[in-house]
């Protein structure tokens, strides 16, 4: 049977200390060449007036867990000043995403995640992930600046890998703020820098298009992580000692000529980082890379800045956690395998 | 509803007339960029003993008919010998591949079609459609090479767009050469020599891994199809007046380190075929490239030369034509859309 699971499935099943951990493994994997990855491709379809079909996609294997995953989005974006919103242009107000897990044993498809709790999930966990290998020690206080849909996943990734003492949180909106600083144990502070301040580890997530922090503020010692490369300036990329990625790779950009969407003009910003300073996460996992002294200014990036920020190979370990753990709970709808194989060769 | 429709839903609605004109419009709207092609990607897991598992797909669209295609192929590849094999590894002796057909303007898949019949019409047309563009006025005779499972659809697609008084064809198992002549009103020849000369179209359609044909023994003024470069030695690419690929956009290969599997070295060959003499079958339907003289040589070719030969946009052009073709038949599984939406913005 070939598992359909939404949602409300995978917020049943998938715990963040199993995410971090297959993400672990997978980037172990891919350091080691154990793990294959194919960048993420963008085709556009210009629609006008500033819209565009997106179909996104990218794939990834992981031979020791025998999976190899697919993840799909079928988006209409819309440029709005800089910013690119998406449109729920499916029916009823809703988006298309899935991510079809395939056993490579048995070539057949495993299950079809709808990706937006995986995503959420994979992202908090990945922050997550790179905080434990590159933060200082006994890290104990954490800074947050943004309380959107990704900022509740960095905190449970963060307070998964360390015992936090603090939580110190920075939005715009003073009721989101609150709320969130309610809802997470956290301390709402009235700026970027105070929440900044002092803390060992500062996770940025924001939809902002505009740097959100000075690199002044930043403080020796500290990791800083973040979800898309608009919050960033190019002095926080230099004043880091260190730049990790998820993959050197780049994604690649497809739309018809005179007809480039702004994303794809907008990338290649670590092209002006000393590539020294730029390493893989999956160097810093098996410690071929990493802090080099207590007083290093660490920076986990990737949207935005030209390298590849979700990887084939993370929706195969996230995606094979929940199919695991889905089995075990007897969750989600059982289609028959059948309807997605035939006799013919091709 | 979204349409699962199996090889013999395909079978039973998609007309090789509907399918030809389709990809015409397609190549057309490529050429004027009003089409999107996001070429075939491959991502190889090394299975050992000569085997890997591939996951492979493209994906294309068409801002005229408002669709998108993604095609994924996933396989066990087996290495024998210069051939690479593909097995039957999904449960019954089975294959995975399937074409996604998505509404660019609600989002949704329409359609998860089952690629086997599909695939083969596809290849049968888009030869027929170069054929009808680039063979001399009243082409009258064929010659085939090869009687494996493209050879119908290709004699089905040649039949379509010319008036043909006969059809010579050569393979080398005598049986199987009788009953295909027998099947497709054609001739039995005793070499492939014999069923060149004197045509006007030449078709090959083998699985050989050596060169099916002698340059030498090519005639002015005809045209060759042919469906893998293995078919074809290097003589024969110098020799053609014109040669046209669907897409010059090179298919890219992903494995891990040492781990290359030897499709991915076998790529290149048009690199040594002057550039000037190599164009795109939509250049030739619009006409901006096309036949010189009624002596010129003019070669269709593809796989195994490192030009793209399935194009994400010919999936959509032949998966809109079956989508509409089954719903108005009424054939294929309904599933709710539903399944493949969510609330989530990712």
């Amino acid at each position: 049977m070939t598992l359909l699971l939404d949602n409300d499935d995978v917020r049943a099943v998938l715990r963040m200390d199993a995410c971090i951990d297959a993400l672990e493994t997978a980037f172990r994997d891919y350091a080691r060449g154990r793990a294959v990855n194919r960048p993420r491709s963008h085709t556009y379809t210009d629609l006008g007036g500033g819209r565009h079909y997106l179909l996104k996609t990218m794939d990834g294997s992981l031979a020791t867990a025998g999976v190899h995953a697919l993840r799909l989005t079928s988006d209409l974006t819309y440029e709005n000043g800089r910013r690119r919103e998406k449109l729920p242009a499916a029916p009823g107000g809703r988006y298309v995403g899935l991510v079809l897990l395939f056993d490579v044993a048995t070539l057949v498809p495993l299950a079809i995640v709808h990706d937006g709790e995986l995503q959420r999930m994979r992202v908090g966990a990945t922050s997550a992930l790179a905080a434990r290998h590159l933060a200082r020690r006994g890290a104990r206080v954490a800074g947050i600046v943004g309380t959107g849909w990704q900022a509740a996943a960095q905190v449970a990734g963060l307070r998964e890998v360390f015992e936090l003492e603090e939580i110190r949180v920075y939005a715009p909106t003073e009721e989101k703020l609150e709320r969130f600083a309610r809802e997470h144990a956290g301390t709402a502070v009235g700026s970027a820098r105070e929440a900044i301040a002092g803390a060992d580890v500062v996770a940025l997530a924001t939809n902002a298009y505009e740097p959100v922090l000075d690199a002044r503020w930043l403080e020796p010692g500290q990791h800083v992580g973040s979800l898309q490369g608009h919050e960033l300036d190019e002095a926080t990329l230099e004043r880091a000692d260190l730049v990790v990625v998820r993959s050197r790779e780049e994604a690649t950009f497809h739309f018809a000529p005179g007809h480039a969407p702004r994303a794809a003009a907008e990338r290649k910003r670590l092209d002006r980082v000393s590539p020294t300073r730029v390493v893989e996460l999956g160097e810093v996992v098996t410690r071929a890379a990493g802090r080099g002294s207590d007083d290093d200014i660490t920076l986990f990036t990737g949207g935005g800045t030209g390298a590849s920020s979700g990887l084939g190979i993370q929706f195969a370990a996230v995606a094979h956690v929940v199919y695991e753990a889905a089995r075990a709970a007897g969750r989600g709808r059982e289609l028959p395998t059948e309807w997605f194989t035939q006799r013919e060769k091709t």
